[in-house]
C-alpha cells in the first residue's frame, strides 16, 4: 500500500534559524512526495509577514505589537548568537557564501511545491495580524483543522 | 477501525506562550475524542506549581530554584518580547479582549477534559520540587511512562 | 505484529537542558529496543563537539562562529536561569547530589547503546564545524537521510 505520507510542522517560533530549519524539513518531505503542511501560531506568523509595510487599521496594543514584531522572514533574529542583529547578517553572508537557500526564498520554494502554509486566526487575533498584512496565497485555520492534519501524519513537528 | 487517536506532549518550556499553545493543543485534543497526555518535564513544571507559597523542607540550593522559578501558570513569562514581565501583561490584556482563555483556565479545562497531567519525578528532584508544591490530581511518572505513551500516539510533540 | 519501534529525534537546540531531555528519552527509547536515531543539527551540533581545541584551516567567520560557540556537551548553557554559567554549574551540582547522569555520560551511553548520532552536513557548513572536530563514530547526513528515519518514525520530537 502506498499512500501518501504526510508531515506537519507548527512553527510557532519567530527565529530565523528555526524557521529555517523548518522549511528545509517541509520542502525535503515535499519532494519525497509528502503532503506537508506548516501551521504559522504565535511568533512563527511573522514568518508571514509582507515586507512592505501595510495600513490596516488597529487598536493601540496590536500596534504596538505590529511595531515591534520584525516584518517578514528577513527581518527575524536568531535563537542564539544574535548579537543585536549582527548574527543573522553574518549567517546570511555564510549561507550566501556556501549557495544556502535564505528563509524568504525556502518560502517561496514551499509554495511552489504546494505546501499548505497556514495561519492560525486564533494567534493572529491575539497579536493583531491581519490577512492584509500576511503573504498571499495562504490559508486561515485553527487548532481544529491542525489537529486535523497532525492526526493522520507520520512526521509531526513542533518547532 | 475506529480505535482511539492518542496525543502526547512533552512539556519542557517554562514560558506563558508555549505553555499556552501546548494546552490548547491538549484541550483540541481532548475535544475531538483523542487520549491525551501532557508530560512536564523541566521549566515545564513551573505551570502545575501552586500558587500560594508552600512551606517544605529543602537544600539551599533547591531553595534558590525555587525561588528564581515562577510559582504557577500565570506567573510565567513570554518566549519573545518578555520586555520584564511587561509583556505576558499586554498578552493577557489583549486575551481579556479577545475573550480567550487565560493560562490557569486552559489547566483547569485539561483536567475538567481528563487530560492526563504528568510531572516528571527525574526533574523534579533537579529542580526541588516537591508533590505538595504542584497542583493536586496529578500523575507523577518518569521517562518510561512517557514513552509507554507516546511510542502509539498519533500526535507526538516536544514544546 | 512486533516490529521494531522507531524513535527520531532533531537536536537542533544548543541548550544542555534540552540536550539531556533529549538524550534521556533517547537512552530511555533504546533501553525498550527502540530504533534511535539524534540528527543534530544548527546549535545542537555543538554537543557532538570535542573538547580539545582541534586546528583546522576555516574562514574568517567560521572561526568566530567556531570560537564563540560552546567547545562540546559540558560547555553548553541553559535555556533557563543560565545566570552567566552559573545556572549550569548549580545544575551539575544537584544532578551530582542525585546521582543523575550528566551530559557527556548520557552521550557515552547513547553510543554504547548505538543509538545513531548524525550530524547534519549542511548546518555543519553554515556554522564552519569540520568532521576532525567532532566526535569519533558518528554519521554524516543531510534533511533526506533525516526524513528517511521520520516517515516511518514511532516518536518523532523536534528539541
Amino acid at each position: 500500500m502506498t499512500e501518501t505520507k504526510k508531515t506537519t510542522i507548527v512553527l510557532f517560533s519567530g527565529d530565523y534559524d528555526k524557521a529555517m530549519a523548518a522549511y528545509i524539513i517541509a520542502n525535503g518531505a515535499a519532494a519525497y512526495d509528502h503532503e506537508v503542511t506548516i501551521f504559522h501560531t504565535f511568533w512563527g506568523l511573522n514568518a508571514l509577514r509582507k515586507e512592505e509595510m501595510i495600513s490596516v487599521k488597529k487598536g493601540f496594543m496590536e500596534k504596538i505589537f505590529g511595531k515591534m514584531m520584525p516584518r517578514g522572514a528577513d527581518k527575524m533574529g536568531l535563537s542564539k548568537m544574535n548579537f543585536a542583529g549582527f548574527g543573522p547578517k553574518m549567517i546570511k553572508d555564510i549561507m550566501k557564501k556556501h549557495n544556502a537557500m535564505p528563509l524568504p526564498q525556502l518560502i517561496e520554494m514551499a509554495q511552489e511545491q504546494n505546501i499548505k502554509l497556514v495561519a492560525c486566526t486564533m494567534t493572529m487575533d491575539l497579536l493583531g495580524l491581519q490577512q492584509e498584512e500576511l503573504l498571499d496565497d495562504i490559508e486561515y485555520a485553527g487548532v481544529a483543522a491542525y489537529l486535523a492534519d497532525a492526526q493522520d501524519g507520520n512526521v509531526n513537528l513542533f518547532i
